[in-house]
Order: structure tokens, then sequence, then C-alpha cells
């Protein structure tokens, strides 16, 4: 059924990309509305349309930038908006990405003088699209029912059963789908001694920020289905581990007073989450730095988390060897890199740095209240600027006070930062496919 | 003779740019001991070696970034040092790049099946290498000496002749070999208002940042020996006047006070003199990124100048260009990149780039008084390696109160951002030269 809706709306097969820009920016137009209703924000607040606009922009694009606190502004019902925009922005970009993916295939398949490597584990390609959706959606609802399951047990200590529950549903989805968003204040430092939950937050991120593919292949050999690891999965655990791990060495480095708990979950929030366990304003510009490259960098394909992607980077990085050191046939894993592949690395760094410093640049001119109320102006705001563009989230404190300027051009930054990479990449894909020869074996991964 | 010596000895032929990183770092080392000495300084201070060799460095690598003030630090014997190592390191940068493309245009036509391409002009390549370098050689003193005789009558207005004829000797070759030293505290602010001062100096380091090439074929038209215009020079002439007025533009629109001369001459000096006629540490945010980015681009390859290079910069934007739109026959002047130009362009940026994140990251750790001291130390800090690295000069003030860590980063910036680019990218062609094949009409670019 799906698969016939897709073949026939011309929409979807010639032109997925508008499809997610326009299903996005209506979802996103509605839940700004919602949230302007005086229902939606607690006795004696309002919200702006701007404002509204901001909020709904940041939690479908799953970013987790506040200009309003989301605990005390919202009332029940308007953070209910917020995480039904979260769950619907979340699974939306996992299901863009499995449609995505699967059209090109389809489309693939077409020509049959074009042999399609086998990017994923294999088995995750002879599924049709339905059992595909219907994966992710489950996969989705049991890892959030687990993880809510976890955190509520520890939540039942310090609130009331009703709380507790409702607390740990919604830092179970909002944490899932990287979306960073708390209904406390402080984010998460009041749980900052609490092992227990600051872990079973870190795994909900880091199983959100994997992608259906690699999902797929844990269930798999879970279930004793297959043994072989594929090559896209190597490549996500190798830069995944590599990163959450280096991350922490180095913002540990640049604050001594951070505890290995601490330093690993900022790691892993900062990738693309956006949940604290620190006040980020007050970490020293070393070790927010690091993050600024973490935050670009990102998660992984086909999840829910933004920046360039795991992928790109660490297929930036084999770009940069064959560079300098020649394209030798032995290599990462034994592959090569598709011209298509590099191709697709190449454009989502440049459109992603450019765009964050051409966003840079216009808040350096548009902030001035900024500029000259806090010390770290220029870092504050590039961080700002990644974080939004990363759909990660993590501010130095700065977001309230940007101008509506400010605030216009940090909405873009999100939606371009979750829709932009994605659709351009497609578009590429699509545009480029019937020019492609093959003369020899290359590696297609996955990008954006 | 030259050309005897240069193919009789090994060293020359197998790694021309093993050559230069020797022959830099002999002079940068007998710069450092010359400056250590007694007499190098004024009556009552002393020069450590550390900072004799930054001195040195920044003077060989027409930097211009200063531990002391030129003008009351050092002894005239000692500006004597330094000004000798500017017109050492200005012409050695210009010797070297045209003994590299000579050698490559050698080692090329040995390939009876390559058609080598007309880089440049056509006339330039049919030169001797003696011609070559005694083009080089009579063009940087003609032009020099012009300099100094206008910057000599207006000088004279306010000092006496024997001062007006040194300082204008030295300023004249600061200011052609894109070195930035000044043997004034503050700089050029002095001459603020005076436009012909300014206008030459403008004019000096716009030709010093042209390269030979250029150079030289302007000369044949002038002499109307030649017509038709170069793609070389056409694309180096475009990037430059479109970087001059773009950059002096966004300057202007980060701080208003500016003036039309003043706004022109900050963005000549950015892009690599490093002379400056305003309070660089008082201009805004807004303006010191532009400022960042200009720097970083440089100006033109066989010139003083450092970046990444106007070309590297012009061609970069056509390879994006190709990425979004596919490659099509018609282009930037109707030429198509060579696979060796593009992977030049590519090798030269990321490098770049690397390195200025690298060392940008070991400051934000090892410069804690210049963090603890400025309140936009991440910003002046980035600024400062940039400066560094594209050999500019400009600094917001911070650079003698770097770290001795700091002050090894910023001396390894400069020799990097000076010898560096080249002499990788030289190693690239010698090393990818065999393996050229082509099919088509390419256009080559001289890149870094
Ligand atoms: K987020
Ligand atoms: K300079």
């Amino acid at each position: 059924m799906i698969k016939e809706f897709l073949l026939k709306y011309k929409l979807w097969v010639t032109k997925p990309e508008s499809a997610l820009v326009i299903s996005f920016a209506i979802v996103i137009l509605a839940g700004a509305i919602l949230l302007t209703l005086p229902i939606s924000s607690t006795p004696g607040n309002s919200t702006s349309f701007l404002d509204a606009l901001f909020t709904s922009t940041s939690a479908t694009c799953v970013t987790g930038l506040i200009v309003f606190d989301t605990g005390t502004h919202f009332s029940i019902f308007g953070q209910v908006v917020i995480l039904t925009l979260i769950q619907l922005g979340g699974l939306g970009i996992m299901t863009f990405t499995a449609i995505f993916v699967w059209l090109s295939k389809k489309a693939y398949s077409v020509q049959t003088h074009y042999t399609i490597q086998d990017t994923f584990g294999g088995d995750i390609e002879k599924l049709s699209i339905e059992n595909l959706l219907k994966f992710i959606v489950s996969a989705t609802f049991t890892i959030e029912g687990l993880g809510a399951a976890i955190l509520f047990f520890k939540l039942k200590e310090i609130y009331p059963t009703g709380k507790a529950l409702y607390s740990a549903i919604f830092h179970s989805i909002s944490a899932f789908c990287n979306a960073g968003f708390s209904i406390y204040s402080d984010s998460l430092i009041q749980f900052r001694q609490s092992w227990i939950t600051l872990t079973t937050i870190m795994l909900l991120i880091i199983f959100g920020g994997l992608g259906y593919p690699v999902l797929f292949e844990l269930r798999e050999k879970i279930l004793g289905k297959r043994k072989k690891t594929s090559f896209h999965t190597k490549l996500v655990l190798a830069t995944t581990l590599s990163l959450i791990f280096g991350g922490a060495f180095f913002i540990w480095l640049g604050d001594h007073s951070l505890t290995i708990l601490d330093s690993l979950f900022q790691s892993v929030t900062t990738r693309t989450a956006g949940f604290n366990s620190v006040d980020i304003g007050k970490l020293p510009s070393s070790s927010l730095f690091i993050m600024i490259m973490l935050m670009f960098i990102g998660g992984s394909p086909g999840s829910c988390a933004g920046g360039i992607k795991t992928t790109t980077f660490s297929g930036y990085l084999i770009l940069v060897k064959d560079w300098f050191f020649g394209e030798h046939r032995k290599r990462l894993f034994e592959r090569k890199l598709t011209q298509e592949t590099k191709d697709k690395i190449k454009s989502v760094i440049t459109l992603a740095f450019s765009t964050v410093v051409v966003s840079f640049t216009i808040l350096l001119f548009s902030e001035q209240a900024i500029i000259t109320t806090y010390r770290e102006a220029f870092r504050n705001l590039l961080f700002e600027v990644v974080s939004a563009f990363g759909t990660v989230g993590l501010s130095t404190g700065i977001t309230s006070n940007l101008s509506n300027v400010g605030k216009l051009v940090i909405i873009i930054d999100m939606f371009f930062g979750r829709v932009g990479p994605l659709a351009i990449v497609t578009s590429l894909l699509f545009g480029r496919r019937k020019k492609k020869k093959i003369d020899y074996p290359e590696q297609k991964i996955m990008i954006g």
C-alpha cells in the first residue's frame, strides 16, 4: 500500500526532497500555531508567533534550542505539543531516509547494467518498504519504552508516580530522538550524581544516533539471523566510539574538574542530543571548541541525529588520505569509495561549512546586544550557530537574548540543518544517477 | 650556470621542497642568532633566543607579527638585520616558486606524449631560468625603488632627510614583500590622513601580491610585446579586485566610522601585508571575522603573499559549482580545471584548514593568561593563528602576551604557512607526474 502510494504520486518519486521539505514545513507551522494558543502557555505567560515558530522548529527538527524554559513557560498541553513534534520529527527523518534509500534502490535496479553494492547488511535491502517502515516504528517505540521504564524507576525515588511517569516518557522520547528538550530548567544537571539516569539517557542517545540500518543489523545479530558485519555498521561503530571517547578526553582536558561520567555524558550528548549535565556557559573555551567540532560532525545517517554525520566525517578522512598519499587498493576495511560518494561527502561538508560561516557572519552584524553583554560573544555566537545547524540544541545561554533577525537565522539554520543536507544529497543522487559508469569495484556509503 | 647548478645537484631536482625548507630554516636560524646579539638591541634591552627566533621567523616568512616594538626595542643594526631577512624571504619565495615551476616544466617536457598547457602568458615560459630570476630581481628592486622615492618625498615633510630616506626604504621593502614590519610603534596609524602615503603603500602591497607571472605579463603589455591576456592573469586580477572591494565594503559595514580610504587600506593590507592604519583590537567582531576570512585567502601565487592564494580560492569556487551543478564545457573563461589542479586545491585548503584548527585548539589550552585577561580571547586567538598561518602579521594586540608554548605554535604556523603548502603541493606535483593521463583539454592553474 505504501509502495503503491509512493510510486503513484509523482511528488514522492520525482521530488522526494520536496516532499520532505513540505512535510516538515507543514508540521512546524501547525506546531507554531498550536503553541501560540493561550492554552499552550502557563497562566500569566504568552508566546509570540516568532517564539512559537522558534520552539516548533526546534522541536520538529529535534534541536532543543529554547527561547523559553519548557517546564515553566509551557502548560502540560504545550509540552505535549512539543513532545508530539519531537516524536513526529524524529520518526519523520528516519522514515524519509528509508524512503530515499528505498527509492534510489528501486531506481537503480531499473538499470540492469548497474550492479548495486551491498551498502548495508544486505538483509535490510531485501525488506519491502512496508516492513522497513514497520521496523523503524517498532524499534523506536521498543527502545523508547525500555528507556522510559528504567527512567521511571529512578525518577519515582524523587517524584510522585504520575509526575515520574510523565518525566520518564518525555525524557526517553527526547533522548532517543536526540532532541535534547527537558522539562527541567537546568536540563539534567540535577541528575549529575545519578549514573543510572545518565547512562540510560546516554544509551538512548547512542541508539537513537546509530541509525535504523545499524539497529536492524544489531537486531538480526541478536536474533542469530546474521553473522557478517556490514561495511556501513563497521564504519558507524568505529567512528562513533572514537568520537565518544576522544571527545570525552579532550573535554576533560579543558576542565579537569569534570568527572569521567560528566565528560562521557557531555561527549555523547554534544554530538547531537543536546542535554547537559554541567553548565555549558561555564566550560572553558578549549572544551567548547572541541564541542563545536563534535556538534559539526554529529551522529550517523538514518537516525535522528544532525550534523554532517559520522560516515561523512570518516569518509572525508579517507578522501584526505587519498589526496596526500594517492589511492591504493588496500584501504579502510578494504573498500574504495565510489565517485558518487566522494561527491556527496564534498558537497555536504562544503554546504554545511558555508551555511555556518554565512549565518555566523550575519549574527556578528545583527547581535550587538549579545556582543556588548557577553565576555566571549564571538565564541558563544559560533557555538549557537553550529548547535542550531547540527540540531544539537546546546547553548552557552544566549538564545533568549537573540534579536528577531538572530532568531530567524537560527530557525533557518535548524530547518536547513535538518532537511537541507539530506535533500541536497538526495537531489544529487537523483541528478547523477544516469551519468554513472563503473569500472572497478567500489564501496558506496550512506551520507547525510 | 644556474640551470647547470639546478640540474647537477640532486637535492634541487628530486627534492626541491627540501631545498626550500632547508634554505628558509638556515636564514631564520642565522637571523635569530644575529638578533640575540646585544648589538641588535637598543641600550637597556635584550632579546631571548625564543623571542629572536620569533622575530626572525616573522621577518623571513614576511609575516610581521612582533613580540617587541621594532622601532624601539631593536637598534639600527637589528632593524637592518630584520630588513635583510624580509628582502631575502620575499625574494626567496618568488625565486623558489619560479624554480619549482621551471623544474616541473622541464620534467613535463621529457614526457613527449604530454602537451603542457599555456599556464601563464606563454612568453614567460619561454624564458631561461637565468632570465626569469633576473626579471624577478630587477622587478623587485625597480618597484621597491619607485615606492621608496614617493614615500621619501612625503616623509621628508615631517622627518629629517636621513631618517626619511631610511624610513622610506624600510617601508617600501616591507610593503612590496608583504611583510608588514614598520619602524613605527603604531604601524601606519599616523599616516591615516595622508592618502598619498597610504595609496603608495597599497600599490606596493598589491604589486607585491600579484606574483611574478602577472608582473611579467604587465611589463610585456606596457612594452607593447603582448596583446592577449592569459588565463592566469585574468583569474588573478578578477579575484584580487573582487576581494579588495568586497572586503572593504564588509569591513566598513562592521564599523561605519571608518573612512573609504581606511576600509580600502585595511582590505588590501589584510589579505597578507599586515600594516594597519586603524587599531585592529578596537574593530568590531564582524569586521574582524571578515578579516579572518581575507587573511585565510591571502594573495596570488608566485608573490610574497601568504594564505591559500587567490587562485586556490577561485578554483575552489569553481569546484563547488561543479559539485552542485555538474561539470559543463561552458565555464569560467571557458576553461576546465585539470584533475591535478583540483587535487592541489583540495589538498592546500584541507592542509591550511587543519593547521589552523589544530594550532587554535592548542592555544585554547595553553593561553590561560590571555583567556583570563581579554574579553574576546577566543576571537583574538583565532585571529592570531590565521594571521600567522597567512603570514599577514595583523594582531589584536595579544602577541607579546603569548606563553612560550604559544610563541612556538605561532613560529611553526608562520614557517608552515610560508613553506608548507608550497612544499606539499610541489611534492604532490612531482609524485603524481608519472600517473597523469589526459583525455580532454584542461586548464592548469597555479596553486599555493
Ligand atoms: K538535539
Ligand atoms: K605580512
